[in-house]
């Protein structure tokens, strides 16, 4: 701690060479004040947002609205005096959702509420439900155990500020239904991975391991699984499900990317992004249209200032994440010979949140620019925290390619009473929150493309 | 203030004949007290309550599960111990709902979360919107001024403990869609009369005058509301809207009643009731599965005593109180020529919150006797409010009759987050908020029941 100051002093007074430490110079951070102070005024990420959720709504990959949301996507680039705007195509199966419904037989006969995993075929299937704790009981029941059975998995995650309850989840919704199947069952039940007592349920993608037959998967509201439990107390629980839903075909949609392009030439940009398409049960406020607000204004507010960052500032809201990172993934293929031309790359996917930690995944020679742009988010009430942190979702092929990852941290403690629920709606999304997000990734994107020196990004080894 | 006590030992002195003042023997406080510790103590209200909310579910009038209903509220009496368990027939005509879905059309396509009202016919209507700031606004227009458009009263109420938001929405719901159509409009669309920002849409009956076109009505979810208002700032908005629902011949269902007869021989009664039927959307917890475990269970304990009370405690549990009070209008009908051997009468009707207020409409010469029992109640954090309060809904018609009626005010202020709508399910219900009110329900009974006098309850002038 008492050596701060001078480190600070030795980071400032030598140039940021190939062997040397990264550092920001003087004149970008004053700059950065500035940004800070305007961002948190500004109320460009909220009217981002608003346009998105109200004039696109649901945007489903592969949906009519996934189109729409493309054009949207340049046209409000460009309004918001981008240097640059271009789409590239991302390919993926087109799932659909038409109907679902689920309801208990015999003696306490009652509808449930459900809504089809993501990846789920569609089907009719009518089964006495066998229970597991979490997803490695399931794992752990016998081959054929389920034969003719449905599988519910109860498990209940909690509440946290950075999502770790989602984590800890682990393999439910995704591996669950392939796992179930495997055994024998013929369909597939999980309590919803959320925190919302409001009876609505949550989707979400799975996927079916290679040679294992598909079976209809569904998610309950967290009512419905209490109910099921109580249900299960009292004798076999039989129930009807019936999802009217499945992959159609081939799809084309497209990444967009805005480029505020760098006095240097555009060479060499720092990334911030957010993804485009969101589930089809609310209008995708949280889950990302924040993201794209966020993101979208912060690269609007460095474009509006006197001269051009040192580096370009690349925003880039991906097609398809939800069903895989699909978008993400192509992107890193696509652009894999540039990969050390991505300076440092973030993206908000995590809600409206405030944000209350830093921290990049750059190596020592970039610690101390790391925590130049940390000292910059502070009056934000926002920590540097140099043990926590990765990739956004979207990040994750870029950085297994090498590029190096910045994360601001949002409080996401309500984040999981909404996300992939119905309940994903603008009135959800707090203004104020969203100008301190804006403020954080104006404030970074910013700073990182003034650094005199690199954060470590080029080819994994 | 100072007179108080001095009353009391006047109340108390006095025998209570004819003309003279309606009290309570001191014998009878004793064992209040020793029921209300009992009351908070047990859980057989809690029990009621989940056995009716699992085992039957949603209890839409009409339904294959009102029928299941009546035979287990019969089992649950009997179970419970009391003396006397009857039914009474009770027809109305049967509405159904099959499936329901709306949809904003054009260049801003989305659906629409809604849910058919009560009572609203089949159909599918695709037409403009017109957005009215409430029902006055709606009342207002010129005739013909709606002529194939669809109505939307955009009406926000306000969250309160006493439920007044709710009463200020006055017509919203009731005569919305019938002064509608007289106006032209070939649908109608409502904000539901809510407080959860949760996107479930609130039903509830709505019906149409006499010579007046019945038109497909629903209500949106709050954020749904929210959603059209934005739209409609940005131009016109077509909505597409289909109901599979409506009226479907006449059904006879049954209020179901169970009797602790009174030692002197049940001529005379006190009333406590619930409703037996729920809307379909939730599983009717706090509307009304609550209320009916309260009163059960209050009834029971009684039962449980050494001694029978003076008076008959009558637990009522009504058949479609939705729908308009159905089964009360009906037993008030019934029970014309015995008005007068209905001493008291409360409801519990207004979810699972804790009990804050307590009063009755008897006149003078009974008011030592209700401060007696609002002394009693006292302990429980119940104050007495001798200008508040009236019927519950189902007392109505026998109050007009001419029955007192007495009033435990339920703090209401999370109640219009789950009445009517689909998250009316048992994790709403607060287990010792329900036993404050069976110890609050216990002690009125009880001691109304042993009152040395009348309530002044009589045929209506």
């Amino acid at each position: 701690m008492r050596l701060a100051p001078l480190l600070l002093v030795l980071a400032v007074s030598i140039p940021a060479l190939a062997q040397g430490q990264t550092s920001i110079p003087e004149s970008a951070l004053g700059t950065a004040a500035k940004l800070r102070a305007q961002a948190l005024a500004d109320d460009t990420s909220w009217r981002v947002t608003e346009s998105l959720t109200t004039e696109i709504g649901p945007r489903l990959p592969g949906s009519e609205a996934d189109a729409r949301a493309v054009a949207w996507a340049e046209a409000k680039f460009t309004e918001l005096g981008y240097d640059r705007v271009w789409t590239e195509p991302v390919t993926f199966p087109k799932w659909v959702r038409n109907g679902e419904s689920a309801r208990v037989m015999g003696d306490h006969a009652q509808p449930l509420v459900v809504t089809a995993l993501g990846g789920s075929p569609g089907g009719e299937v009518e089964a006495e439900i066998v229970r597991f704790e979490d997803f490695d009981a399931l794992e752990a029941a016998p081959e054929g155990s389920l034969d003719g059975r449905i599988a519910f998995i109860d498990y209940r995650m909690a509440r946290t500020r950075d999502g770790s309850g989602y984590g800890a989840a682990g393999s439910t919704r995704g591996r669950g239904p392939s796992v179930a199947s495997s055994k024998g069952a013929v369909g597939f039940l999980m309590r919803s991975l959320g925190t919302s007592h409001a009876r609505v349920a949550n989707t979400g993608i799975t996927r079916f391991a290679e040679g294992v037959e598909p079976i209809p998967a569904a998610a309950l509201s967290l009512p419905d699984a209490d109910q099921l439990g109580r249900l299960l107390e009292r004798g076999p629980v039989t129930v009807h499900l019936a999802l009217d839903v499945g992959f159609d075909g081939e799809y084309t949609s497209h990444n967009v990317i805005g480029e505020i392009t760098g006095s240097g030439g555009g060479d060499e940009f720092v990334v911030i992004a957010s993804h485009l398409d969101s589930w089809d049960l609310g209008t995708g406020a949280i889950d990302d249209a924040s993201g794209v607000g966020i993101t979208m204004a912060a690269g609007h507010l460095i474009g509006q200032l006197e001269r051009r960052p040192a580096r370009s500032i690349r925003v880039i809201a991906f097609a398809n994440e939800e069903q895989g990172l699909i978008g993400a993934r192509q992107y890193a293929e696509r652009h894999a010979d540039s990969i050390g031309q991505h300076l440092l790359a973030a993206e908000s996917d995590f809600g409206a949140g405030r944000i209350y930690g830093f921290n990049t995944g750059a190596p020592e020679h970039a610690r101390e620019a790391t925590r130049q742009i940390a000292e910059a988010l502070a009056p934000l009430g926002i920590e540097y925290m140099p043990d926590k942190g990765g990739p956004g979702p979207d990040i994750i092929p870029m950085a297994q390619a090498g590029v190096t990852w910045a994360w601001m941290g949002q409080d996401g403690s309500e984040y999981f009473d909404l996300h992939h629920n119905a309940s994903d709606t603008l009135d959800k999304v707090d203004p104020e929150a969203l100008a301190q997000n804006t403020a954080a990734y104006v404030v970074f994107a910013w700073l990182a493309a003034e650094a005199e020196g690199d954060f470590g990004s080029g080819p994994a080894p």
